[in-house]
C-alpha cells in the first residue's frame, strides 16, 4: 500500500497549487489537511481496480488524487466543531485548529472543488465521454444521496434506536460510497462494461463494512496514541455502531464473514487481483 | 429577468432531489435555501449568453440551475457563524438558523456537488466534450484561484490596508469569476470559439464590477427592510470596499463608466444582446 501511497502523493504535489497570492492561506489549507500522511486507501483501490484492465497509469493516478482530495474534504468538514468536532486527526491537529474554522471550510470547499476540476481534465482520459461518466459516478457517490447522506444519518443516530439494518445504511453511504467508486472508476477508466462494474462494487460494498467494523473496534478497543485520533467517541456520543448491537466478539466474526464474501467477489479475476483481495484480511488485523 | 427566474426554478424544482429516506433532512435544506426568491441574475446571464448562439434551451437551463445551486451554496457557507455570521438572507433565517450549523455545512457540499452532477449529465449537451469544458470552467471559476480565493482575500481584508486594486481583485474573484462563468457558458456550450468567450468574459468583468459596487453602496444607503438582509456590514467589519475608497459619489462615477464600458464589449452582437445590455444601467439603478 505504501508503493500507491507514494505514486499518488507525488500527483497530488503537482495537482494542488502551490502557496500564493493575497489568498495563498488556503492553498496552505489544502496542502495541510492533504499531506498529512494518511493510508491512500482510496487511491490504493484506484490504482488497483484499474490494474485489471489496463488503465492508462496517468490517468489511473489523476482518479487517484481525485477521490482523494475528495476524501481529505470530508475529513476537514467532519471534524469542525460543528460537526464531530475533533482536535486531532492523524496525531496533528486539525485543520481548523492549524488555521481557523473559516478557512478550514473554505479548504474543504476547495478540495471537493478541485477534485472534478482533476477529472475534467483531458490528461484524465482521452474520452471526454469517460470523464464524464467518473464526474457523475464520484458526484453521485459523493452527494446528498451518497457520502453527505449517510453523514446526516450520522447526525441524527445519536437521537435514534437504530438497529443493524439502519447501522449498515449509513455506513453504505457515510464511507462505502467512496470505496464503491474508487473500486468502479478502473473499469470506467479501462470501459470495461456493467458486469466488471457490478464485481468490484460488491466487492467495495463488503470491503467497505470490514473496513467500517473494524474502525468501530478499534474506537472501542485502541488508544488514541495508536490511532493518532480521539477514541471511544461513539460510546461517548451514544451512536449505534455494529460493535455496540452485536458486540466485540460478534462484530469480529460478522467482519471475518463480509471479508470473505469480499474476496470471493473477484473469483472472476486472475493474479493481477491479488492486492485487492489481500486487502479485507489485511483490514480485519489491523491496529490504526 | 422574472422570466428567465421563473423557467431556471422550474428546472431546479426538478434536478433536486426530493425530501426522502433517513436523510431526508438534507434535501430540505438544499431546497430551503435554493428556493428563497433570489434574483437568479446568474442563470439570466447564462441564458442570454446562451441566446447568442443558438443553445438548446434545456441543455441551458441545466447550465443555469448548475451555477444557481453553487452560488446558493457559497452564500450558505459565507452565513456560517465561522465566516460572515449572518442570521437574515433575502428576509429569511439563513439555513444554518432555520436548520443547524452542521446541516449547512452539508447542504452546502451538497449543493456544490450536485452543481457538478448536473454539467456531467448527457442531457446538458450532446457532447462530452462540452460538458467537460463547462465543468472545468466552472471548477476554476469556484475554486482556490477563483471564488474561493476571493472569499480567502474577504477574510483577510479587515485587517489589511487594502487599496482600489486589492478590492478590485478580491470582487473579480470573489463574484466576478462566477459571473465570467455564466457569460461564458453561452459560447461553450454553442461551441462559439475563443473569440465569442472573450468578449463575453470582458462583458462579465465589466458587469460584475458594477454589481459589487452597487452592492457596496446598498450597504452604505439602503435599509435592511428593503434589501432583506443586514446592511452597514461592511464599515462594522473595517473592510475596504470601493465605497470607502471613492466616497458614495466617486464610487456611483466609477461604476457608472464601468457600465458603459460592459455594454461595448457587446457591439459585435445584434438586437439578441439587448437583454445583456439593458442589465449595467439596471443595476446602477437597483435598490435591492
Amino acid at each position: 500500500m505504501g508503493e500507491a501511497a507514494k505514486a499518488v502523493e507525488e500527483m497530488l504535489e503537482c495537482l494542488l497549487p502551490k502557496p500564493h497570492g493575497l489568498h495563498g492561506r488556503i492553498h496552505e489549507a489544502m496542502r495541510y489537511a492533504t499531506f498529512a500522511g494518511g493510508k491512500r486507501l482510496r487511491p490504493f483501490l484506484v490504482l488497483h481496480s484499474a490494474g485489471l484492465f489496463a488503465v492508462n497509469r496517468q490517468g489511473a493516478l489523476r482518479a487517484a488524487a481525485a477521490i482523494e482530495v475528495l476524501h481529505t474534504y470530508s475529513l476537514v468538514h467532519d471534524d469542525l466543531p460543528c460537526m464531530d468536532d475533533d482536535d486531532l486527526r492523524r496525531g496533528r491537529p486539525t485543520a481548523h485548529k492549524a488555521f481557523d474554522e473559516a478557512t478550514a471550510v473554505l479548504a474543504g470547499d476547495a478540495l471537493l472543488t478541485i477534485a472534478f476540476e482533476i477529472l475534467a481534465h483531458e490528461e484524465t482520459h482521452a474520452s471526454a465521454e469517460v470523464r464524464c461518466r467518473l464526474i457523475a459516478r464520484l458526484a453521485e457517490a459523493a452527494g446528498s444521496n451518497g457520502m453527505i447522506g449517510g453523514q446526516m444519518i450520522d447526525m441524527v443516530a445519536a437521537e435514534s434506536a437504530f438497529g443493524a439494518d439502519d447501522v449498515i445504511l449509513l455506513q453504505r453511504l457515510k464511507t462505502g460510497q467512496l470505496f464503491e467508486f474508487a473500486c468502479e472508476a478502473g473499469p470506467i477508466l479501462g470501459q470495461a462494461g456493467e458486469r466488471h462494474r457490478g464485481r468490484l462494487r460488491d466487492y467495495a460494498r463488503d470491503m467497505g463494512l470490514v473496513f467500517q467494523i473494524t474502525d468501530d473496534l478499534l474506537d472501542v478497543t485502541s488508544t488514541a496514541e495508536k490511532t493518532g485520533k480521539a477514541v471511544g467517541k461513539d460510546k461517548d456520543h451514544g451512536k449505534a455502531t455494529l460493535v455496540s448491537i452485536y458486540g466485540v466478539d460478534g462484530a469480529r466474526r460478522e467482519a471475518a464473514t463480509i471479508a470473505d464474501r469480499a474476496v470471493a467477489a473477484l473469483d472472476g479475476y486472475g493474479p493481477e487481483a491479488d492486492e485487492l483481495r489481500a486487502l479485507p484480511p489485511f483490514l480485519l488485523d489491523r491496529e490504526t
